[in-house]
């Protein structure tokens, strides 16, 4: 827990919330700045900024209770997204997955998608760099 | 499994991939039309076009495979996307979700962010809407 962090506050119950989902581990609720209707975050109660800092049986109900705040939304099209670093969009630094519905083509999120040609020998050299790392 | 799908033949050895992890229930590889250098995917084996077909079981791995490739991809910042439907950007009828690391601006996920006002009553509607079907 982060005494600041607006989303420990929401566990703790000090700021209110739509709230969907809460067990020991895992709280869901109502994104209130929402992008499409049903916009929902799933996030970790346990506190870390990036996906990385969250240790894995912490994250094993995240993708179960985000599938199921689709269907409860009955959201046919959807985006699951979560964000590290500002540069990747992320302003709350408490991990958090967004689900969010995506209706038609104004609302919900938008995607740009700058697709590169790196090029086979690049790519088979990156391979072996990140394979030998895992 | 299904016949056509091009992540099932992947899976099955028909095409091959440049494999980072794979496992009973899970598979990751990189993606050959990377977004920026490092960007992955991680599948669950079993076959469904989204998130909502896919039983909670074989999500488990899903998360803490993207996060080791993240730290193997020495990503610092990155995305995390899984997309569901054609509108929502998910071009392969197999659940996949992308692991994208966004070194800068120009590179890697771009998002566009079209917040909206639903307003506090409307948002509330919704709430006890979702909730109820939970």
């Amino acid at each position: 827990m982060a005494a600041s962090c607006i989303f420990c506050k929401i566990i703790r119950g000090e700021i209110p919330s739509m709230k969907l989902f809460e067990s020991e581990k895992t709280l869901a609720f109502l994104d209130i700045q929402p992008l499409s209707a049903g916009h929902a975050l799933v996030i970790p109660k346990h506190h870390g900024a990036k996906l990385s800092d969250i240790p894995d049986d912490q994250l094993q109900e995240i993708l179960p209770v985000a599938k199921k705040i689709a269907t409860a939304a009955s959201a046919e099209n959807y985006n699951v997204l979560q964000n590290n670093g500002r540069i990747a969009h992320q302003v709350v630094d408490h991990v958090h997955f967004h689900m969010i519905p995506k209706p038609n083509q104004e609302e919900g999120l938008g995607i740009v998608w700058p697709q590169q040609d790196l090029g086979k020998d690049k790519l088979q050299k990156l391979f072996e760099e990140i394979k030998s790392k895992m």
